[in-house]
């Protein structure tokens, strides 16, 4: 069932829950899924979302708060006690969900939840994840998964699939391991089906599978499940021995968290923003670099400050400051983001001189184009031939310099584990434009001689 | 088995590939994944790369086939006749993926491919696969699925399984049609596994299903299985029939894509383009909005040109032209960035009208605080009350006016179904370049009376 998402069915439905009538709504909403749930709460004032989530049954109640807001979902959990949370949310989730969500409690809190979870292997499984870094493949992971032994035939199997599957959601793949555990390969279903019951699994299982370490960065297994078109990547520890798996959905979450993270840089937006939310967010999110770039037009005003006399003998010399700026701003910019991502995607080949000397090369070809087109243009609407040479000689240089900083930047903050893409943000556009003003009225000041 | 991927080791298989020991390194390659060969084949001379390709069986390279540039597998298959695809790689690939191979074949070609398929069910599922138009879910799709009649017990379903998963590769959802093929659900294996043999499959299956009709935007697919944490969607036509299955790999691909092209939009590239591309390529990728730039420039220009007198009189006025330019495209991009991402992923709630005035009130915001230091700043650095106050005043409009236009440009762009990323480039900053310096300079000579 699909909810219809308007103005008007949020506002009846905000009013119907204030009137206390959440255990009627909650009722209709039995057929919906979680995710569109949670996309109704999140329109919702607070009051009436707490109303709602307590009038729906646990387990829908847990999944909808896993797909909350951060802060939102925090606000809610304020309501439960300890004990609710464990009783009620946790016993309703995957581990992997389990654990993301106690992560968010205060220290007291998440003691109180874990020793108030009944089933100790549960409370095992979480705990046991708790420990892994916060974005490695091990804190990703669920332990939730279906495990035969390469020693039993395909009946047992089957037998002993049946027993764990009714601990799982959804069975993506089974996974044969040794008897120390450690994972050898996977079972397919197509063979599960095709081959005779008394067929030993050592004899028709996969033996070629790619796994990764509990401890391997999430974003670059998200890379390498994507390259290999992977639904679900096995997790093993430092023996081999299987730990748990992650899903596709799960490290798609964290691919486009750093897509649109390298975005918002280059659009110059600080933190994660959304169009809905409120103005003082959206304010906090672009001040910083507007800030910068106020710095960086001070800088410049100081730089051009120098040449006053010149500007006042030769007012035209003004006229070609944004050019020269924006010329530096874009090429810097252009010559980042493509090693940004180069980088992202682990495509960057070769050395950094072999980048420099190709991206000199790029460079003076765009340059070469740019000055030529300038000085036709100057020469064209009258700004003389001495003026539109001062310009275009300077325009080669800008770019040059702008496409050196452009690329080597991101490739020393790689190298010294900072994000490249902060490369493309205001800071350095900044900078090119400054080194590009400083260039062009040394080039104007020794040829015009003003 | 993992390539080690280095320089080293691609020059030796250049040469000895080169050297006619094609067939010998293709041996070593028989375990390696397909993506995995891709890449190295990407490394290599045309030459080369036709003959390890040649070497390899023929499931292998029509694997390795699909992982390449669609610019290298035209050059590649242009050795291969009609005949030859068809039955050596055609025959081996999934039908989405067989399809998009034949689609990038000229009309001549395309036909000689089309009637040498031998197997006249893959032939009839390719030709409708190639009715859809591109990145539609209908192109999206594979035929390839497992599907059992709502009619049979679990223990016909097994059977019928047991034959369709001959043809599958992998088994990811079991659907459930009626006697019309009218898709009605699914079937867990959890379910499979769990129930009696004898259960009727009607009592068993799952009834909440989402489905895509085959016309569907491709990208909107991927949003909505991302939503749904979905790795499998299935493809009904207008009556409800079950065509195919998208599986996430596909609509990753796509969305990986777009998000790419926002990226590059946002950076002022025009093309997808790689770091390992060639000169001329980069270059050509660069230059359309370098020249955007250099018109913007040349306007700048030509708007201080008015104000000539004004700067020979007072030349501290051009210290602040590039606070300003840089200013006024900074807002721009960040408020069409914000709108471009909700658009991508369908939140932009509210009106047009609603939108413009949280932008507004948020501009207010940040331009009153810009405004109020830079006033602090020319005070300190001794620009005078006259001129800080004009260049404060001329950010602040600035501020507000590059809000409402990059606010409104994407959503208008959209409205005429044009990519409303494009606002993120170069035209509209330099747009708020030249309104910026506009704007400042008819202040100064208001207030200033230069």
């Amino acid at each position: 069932m699909d909810l219809e998402l308007n103005d008007d069915y949020i506002a009846q439905l905000e009013a119907d829950l204030q009137a206390g009538k959440a255990a009627q709504r909650a009722r209709e909403m039995t057929e919906v899924h979680p995710a569109d749930i949670a996309e109704v709460v999140e329109s919702l004032s607070l009051e009436a979302a707490k109303a709602l989530i307590h009038a729906l049954d646990d387990e829908q109640s847990a999944e909808v708060l896993v797909e909350l807001d951060e802060d939102q979902r925090a606000e809610i959990l304020e309501e439960y006690s300890g004990k609710e949370i464990a009783t009620g949310l946790i016993s309703n989730l995957d581990s992997d969900d389990a654990a993301d969500l106690i992560n968010e409690l205060s220290a007291d809190r998440k003691r109180e939840v874990m020793h108030s979870i009944e089933d100790p292997d549960q409370a095992k499984d979480i705990a046991e994840l708790l420990v892994y870094q916060e974005n490695t493949a091990g804190a990703l992971m669920a332990t939730e998964l279906v495990k035969v032994n390469v020693n039993w035939n395909v009946l047992q199997c089957v037998k002993e699939m049946r027993k764990q599957a009714e601990h799982v959601d959804q069975v993506h793949s089974v996974y044969v391991v040794d008897d120390q555990n450690r994972l050898l390969g996977t079972l397919s279903l197509k063979k599960l089906l095709t081959t005779s019951t008394r067929s030993p699994i050592s004899e028709v299982y996969n033996k070629s599978i790619k796994s990764v370490e509990a401890t391997e960065d999430g974003a670059s297994v998200g890379i390498t499940m994507q390259k290999y078109d992977m639904v679900v990547m096995p997790v093993i520890n430092a023996l081999g021995q299987l730990l748990g798996r992650i899903t596709i959905d799960d490290v798609l979450d964290l691919i486009r968290e750093e897509a649109k993270e390298d975005y918002n840089l280059a659009s110059g937006l600080t933190e994660e923003v959304e169009s809905d939310d409120n103005v003082m967010t959206i304010t906090r999110a672009r001040l910083p670099w507007l800030v910068i770039g106020l710095m960086g037009g001070i800088l410049a005003a100081a730089v051009i400050g120098r040449y006053e006399d010149t500007i006042g003998e030769l007012p035209k010399m003004a006229f070609f400051i944004p050019l020269i700026a924006a010329m530096g701003g874009n090429v810097g910019v252009q010559s980042s983001a493509i090693v940004v991502q180069a980088l992202a995607g682990k495509t960057l080949m070769g050395t950094l001189w072999a980048r420099l000397v190709k991206e000199v090369l790029v460079a003076l070809l765009n340059g070469l184009i740019c000055s030529v087109l300038i000085i036709g243009a100057g020469l064209l609407l009258g700004y003389g031939t001495r003026l539109s040479l001062v310009v275009a000689l300077a325009l080669l240089i800008v770019i040059l310099a702008a496409a050196l900083i452009g690329t080597s930047v991101p490739i020393v903050l790689d190298k010294y584990k900072i994000d490249p893409a902060l490369a493309t943000g205001p800071f350095i556009t900044t900078m090119n434009d400054i080194l590009g003003l400083f260039i062009y009225f040394t080039i104007g000041h020794l040829i015009l001689g003003v």
